[in-house]
């Protein structure tokens, strides 16, 4: 039987990605953000959504830039603190230590900690609700070298990323290993 | 240290998303997809992006609807299935015995056996690539009644939601419990 709960923006998994930007004087800021994902394979783009109340959208606004940083599991205090914190009086990346790295393509840092770096700009911007939706076409994604398998591609058991359990006010881990996907075609013959 | 891969659609944790739709005659479908996610809080809202040459496109433009399903674990096959067939001309539902249940609300099904159901309305249709973003109003939440905590939400650990890991071409569970959220206010001080 089903119950139902009324108009609740509830889904699983919700990504744990942290935004990098630069305000209007080049102090880089970040922001983590679960309102997201890939939204094309190509050209590939990711759209992620800010509130216009948030630092980083004014941010995103001006640069018409921002990274998404995959924090591994040993960030989850880091990302966690940066969803918490406004960049508006505070420099998110002196206090907790964490390095933003200038990309090369855009106006945006990156955080050198996080195994996986997606460089994005701004394409489209599409306004919803409470939130603003910035679609951003991936320039280049940057992985760290230590996150590669030995079959040469990067291995989600060593990217260690994080999931947001918005009921439980939860960050959860990976699980287990279900199923090789794309396996089940002949399944329900 | 860093190192590029050139551009590319990768991110950390992908959903299993299983869209729900009705094609002109009245046949349910349902189709698989991972670029998605919740794009706004208020009016709640998710976003789910098609390849128009999907048979689901067509039955979203047509019916302006669809549902987004989340299916536990043991459902893991007919999830990877339903992204592999096609409904071009094959009952999905009943080749896997899944139950379409017609929505009260709008033109769509959901499949009763998953525990998560959002009803969607279609309010924008974004042109983005290979893939179009379609954005889908919530117009209600429907949860399994099994899958409610003591503390009366829905529990991941009962919902068992599915992880698409595109590198490593598999399908992985929730993992452990890693942080309280929004514990790191005064972390860093």
């Amino acid at each position: 039987m089903k119950k139902s709960i009324g108009k609740r923006e509830l889904v699983y998994p919700n990504p744990v990605f942290v935004i990098g930007t630069y305000d209007s004087n080049g102090i880089p800021n970040m922001m983590a953000a679960s309102w997201g994902g890939i939204c094309c394979s190509e050209p590939p783009c990711i759209a992620v959504s800010v509130r216009p109340t948030r630092y980083t959208y004014g941010n995103i606004k001006s640069t018409g830039a921002f990274t998404i940083n995959i924090p591994s599991e040993k960030y989850a205090s880091e990302a966690d603190f940066v969803g918490i914190a406004t960049g508006a009086n505070l420099n998110k990346f002196e206090k907790t230590g964490l390095t933003p790295v200038k990309s090369e393509l855009v106006n945006a840092p990156y955080i050198e900690e996080f195994p996986l770096n997606l460089i994005c700009k701004v394409i489209k911007t599409i306004e919803i609700g409470v939130h603003v939706q910035f679609i951003g076409e991936i320039l280049e994604t940057l992985v760290d070298e230590n996150v590669f398998n030995k079959d040469g591609y990067p291995d989600i058991d060593l990217i260690k990323p994080i999931i947001y359990d918005m009921p439980g006010r939860s960050y959860r881990g990976i699980g287990e290993y279900l199923l090789k996907a794309y396996s089940s075609k002949n399944k329900f013959d």
